[in-house]
């Protein structure tokens, strides 16, 4: 059976996965590029090691189809109006496969350079999983983020697979990932525990 | 000048350091035990390094006092009343100095074997802070939790170093530490990030 799998979805040590006061300027939020140093090495910051090659290469392997929320493929709120905004990735975007973006605003597929095209969904997350399990044609889906997206996939309990690396930064507020009561439904557990000197590697897996 | 130290605060990943459910027979709340498995190993867990040693015995290093909330001494809410419990902790203590209990209900001092005398303090933080830099004579302070007690003292940003181990495990509730948006106030930094097959190490302290 083919899974739904999260990776690299990156966490401050106080909980959140984007920062506070996400803007245009600050797709991340405050702060938010602090969460993915470990991903983009900077100057002065820990060098990414194997291990942490390993997790990021892992989040590619065996993937055909990608979901993700409305604000991972760009800063526009409400109806779309005559945007012709193309997305925060680039011309040539990192997914070379379908996309699938959750939104309550239709709007028509962008097809783009390097094979992937982002189809926009607005009925739902199960009709957004359904359509791209189709498209993985038996390979995983990967579910982008952002935090509402994996909450709201987390609690409907068909989340296979969920990677988190725990940045030691503090965000001081922004989208947390795992919220009381309904962040962590049952039914998952640890099932590996393993760091690097930059980031914490958890992964959870239906039990 | 002394300091007052926080030392193997353990929180889960989800960002409990207790358990939903508190009661006398779940005094770490429903499956908070689970937190102190890396202190206190199992047969089937991880085995305590040499890293966690040394992270466990900081703990202790030059420390003249202790403080902490209420119910890390004991079960009983509200008023004493005619209660002759003489806390958690055993005949003797793990303290060996003036252990101060904030409590909002006075109670005679309780002289304790090796050392340990449990003081309880009606008159707020700063005053149980005050004597306890009094009777360590020189020496820092150790607050040993929980949550409240940590968050209100961080808040009056009198927190010299916060060591916080994350420990893999879900407790879907209970009492968090880092609360939004008062939980980290600015002012702290991570100043070490260091990992065991069982924790992860995160140490805090005033930039």
């Amino acid at each position: 059976m083919p899974k739904l799998r999260v990776h690299n979805l990156s966490m401050s040590l106080d909980g959140y996965v984007a920062g506070p006061d996400q803007s245009p300027e600050n797709p991340l939020g405050v702060g938010g590029e602090d969460l993915h140093h470990w991903i983009f090495p900077t100057a002065t910051g820990p060098r990414r090691t194997g291990l942490d090659d390993r997790f990021v290469a892992a989040g590619d392997e065996g993937i055909g189809a990608t979901i993700m929320g409305r604000n991972m493929f760009g800063p526009v709120r409400g109806d779309w109006g005559d945007v012709t905004w193309r997305g925060w990735w680039g011309d040539d975007p990192p997914f070379h496969h379908e996309v699938f973006v959750l939104t309550h605003h239709a709007h028509d597929p962008i097809e783009m350079a390097g094979g992937t095209t982002f189809n926009f969904v607005t009925d739902g997350t199960e009709s957004a999983l359904a359509q791209a399990f189709a498209a993985a044609d038996g390979q995983d889906v990967r579910l982008g983020g952002g935090a509402a997206a994996v909450q709201q996939y987390l609690r409907a309990g068909v989340v296979d697979e969920l990677h988190v690396a725990i940045v030691p930064v503090l965000l001081r507020g922004g989208e947390r990932l795992f919220e009381d009561p309904d962040g962590v439904p049952e039914g998952y557990e640890v099932v590996e525990f393993v760091s690097s000197p930059a980031v914490s590697h958890v992964r959870l897996a239906k039990a």
